[in-house]
């Protein structure tokens, strides 16, 4: 069955892609090419992905591939990024996500490396996160020599089976690095950003306060409530994600 | 009853407020849009404050936005921070305050979610605080479910009951981040900074040495008084607060 | 026997190891003059190193000196640099290798002067280094006061021993620093800022989980092995260890 | 008895403390005025220094004030830095010193406030400073509340009394933060670069391995001695002490 779709839609989630691929480099969460980031064209179950190995300042839109979900490409001159079946896995189980980044930031790397999740240690973590990011379990060896990328996804998928990942909006892969999702590819990385920051002060308040726990699930709820909630009285009122 | 002021006098504040919001992007203490700076017109009860969920780099005097110290708006077309009762409960209680700032910076951040009062460690500290720099106990379920962020002004209001407000100009709200103030919002963004450089130092020393207790009370009144007391002698006796 | 070589070749390489010296200040992995990169033309076993103690803004192709094998000035106005004879102990003893880096850089410095080697704690360390990146032992005091430098690079030989050196392609020298080398300069730069990111994300691993112990040898072949083995299948298949 | 000397000697001298000052700033050492350089002209007796509390960016040559060893002020607008009697201690009691600095650098702070002397750890360490640095003692209330800023040149000449102020050129002021001396002002200044550098090493090394120790003595002897040795090979032979 052939996908029906507006060229220009496709055009224009392209050009969205590539510049949030500038924008992980620019934010500075990537060293060379560790990083990637996707969009979706629900209407057409298209994915479009950053090239493999292809440096930052070379991309281009027109250097982004396109894929449909089973991970055939449509588009593109370029192989996709070898972490392309575990956004593809992401896309089929999320229904309501349209973007998804994975990089190898410092902290939220050595959070995964530790094999540990975040507490939520504060209301900067509530405002995006509900309760904890969680820290997958590691993949078995079987998993590893079979079908990796895509089971990688399906871990992270089981990880998230009985959390809301409109409410946590990324996690950690054990002994790899973050995955985040958003709305599109820009709110995608505006979440890996934030897990980064947040990895980052974590780090911190254990460092300081050895035995320091979460916070209590009512401040969790405000804060998380006040931006996100029905009654949401944070910002403007529009593009509520990226305000505070 | 009607406030009474000069128009030009509430322009000038709201520029005043604008250019120190964008100061604190500069210094490197927010992450996109985490961050809020306030200022008075004590002679009408008047206070201006950055507008809830705007992009630092889109901010102009204009987008300020005027409330009296009840709370209602007088001037603006933008909602205000959501902090924005916060800042109200501090210029209410502290008399001679001009300033006050909200941050997310992240050493400060850390020692607030590591819920520990950042002991006065050196000379560096006792330059702008006088002795410790205090964290708030948590707030109860009541006053979270209740005016929110009323409580937590009036928290830090009860965690300074005992302290002078001008010699410690900065608090650590538990679980969430830093306020500080001053006698302008200027001067209230460079105890901001001075804050986060003086937590990170603290956090550095209590790796370097497990066991370090503050300083001498000696040598903390040496350096708190001949910055800031009557026989002051550092600095060109103009503009005292922001020298070394 | 005198060395037959191309003297545009040997050009080529002096701009090569200029450009190469520049892209590590670039990379901040160096403070003043802490650091030096070479290249070898092997047709000629000739070795072309940063002279000695230039600051880096200054250095040109033209003031590169040129070595043969055993350490012989064959062109040059300056002196080497002081750690000439260990780059030529390497260049000896690893046959394929075409570039090596010297630096003080912190993280790597921190882990050569805890005298621990890194365990390979998740995917980014095994994407470029399969299984630790080992730590020398000790010179003895007889190394020390004989051919330090050359010694230098005999402990490093002796510590690669059973190792793989295109597979580790780098090393802590112990109370020292790290070293590193690649295919040619420019990749054996990229190789030191490989190795200092590592260095900086174990380093936080560690603080985060004090137990926390190697990744599985399966996880530690599957990513070496997509990005390095002869199916590898990451990046567009050119320039393979630039890529991710 | 009026000191002799040409007056472009002293006018050169306070281009060259006042581009020292500038240099604190842009290697990012200082935050606001924290921080102050001098210079000696020694054939006069006489001190430049930074004006105290004045920011960097209005810095100029003419603003530097002048003073003779007894403190008496000979030229200039502004008062002197506040730890002037500080800087003419050490300039009275090592007499072959040319310049002096005083940071709040964030690690040398850290070890200051730990009250703990910086172990040498490695080779990057004596390459500059000849064993451990220093921290002093604290001072005593006597100390602090008589002549303190002068005392606090006596306790760094004190604690200095067996070591060779040429071969460690800093130390740490406990609960304060770090002085470091140098042939001429922009020498001192690069001291202080290298131990902000060495500071933060230190910090990761004791992180990574809590057991370690400094090196072996044979490896310090190696290592000063081949950069300030009389048969010191490192570098061009000419401003040996700012090359590697």
């Amino acid at each position: 069955m052939e996908a029906v779709y507006d060229e220009k839609d496709l055009n224009r989630l392209k050009e969205e892609v590539c510049e949030a691929n500038l924008e992980l480099a620019a934010k500075k969460l990537v060293l060379y090419t560790w990083g990637n980031v996707s969009g979706i064209l629900r209407e057409a179950n298209l994915m479009v992905i950053k090239p493999s190995g292809v440096p930052y300042e070379k991309l281009t839109p027109d250097m982004m591939v396109v894929l449909d979900l089973d991970g055939r490409m449509i588009q593109g001159d370029y192989n996709p990024s070898s972490d392309t079946p575990t956004h593809l896995e992401l896309y089929r189980e999320f229904d309501t996500i349209g973007g998804v980044v994975h990089t190898h930031s410092t902290f939220a790397t050595a959070w995964a490396q530790a094999k540990r999740s975040i507490a939520c240690y504060g209301t900067t973590h509530s405002d995006y996160f509900y309760n904890e990011i969680p820290c997958t379990p590691e993949l078995t060896s079987e998993e590893i020599n079979g079908d990796y990328e895509r089971n990688t996804g399906k871990v992270i998928v089981r990880t998230m089976r009985d959390r809301d990942y409109n409410a946590v909006p990324g996690i950690l892969v054990a002994n790899h690095g973050p995955f985040t999702w958003g709305k599109d590819p820009g709110n995608a990385v505006h979440n890996s950003v934030v897990l980064e920051e947040l990895a980052r002060m974590a780090q911190l308040t254990i460092s300081i306060n050895h035995d320091i726990t979460g916070i209590q699930k009512v401040l969790m709820d405000k804060h998380y409530l006040r931006k996100h909630g029905k009654n949401a009285y944070y910002g403007q009122k529009v593009n509520k994600e990226q305000q505070r």
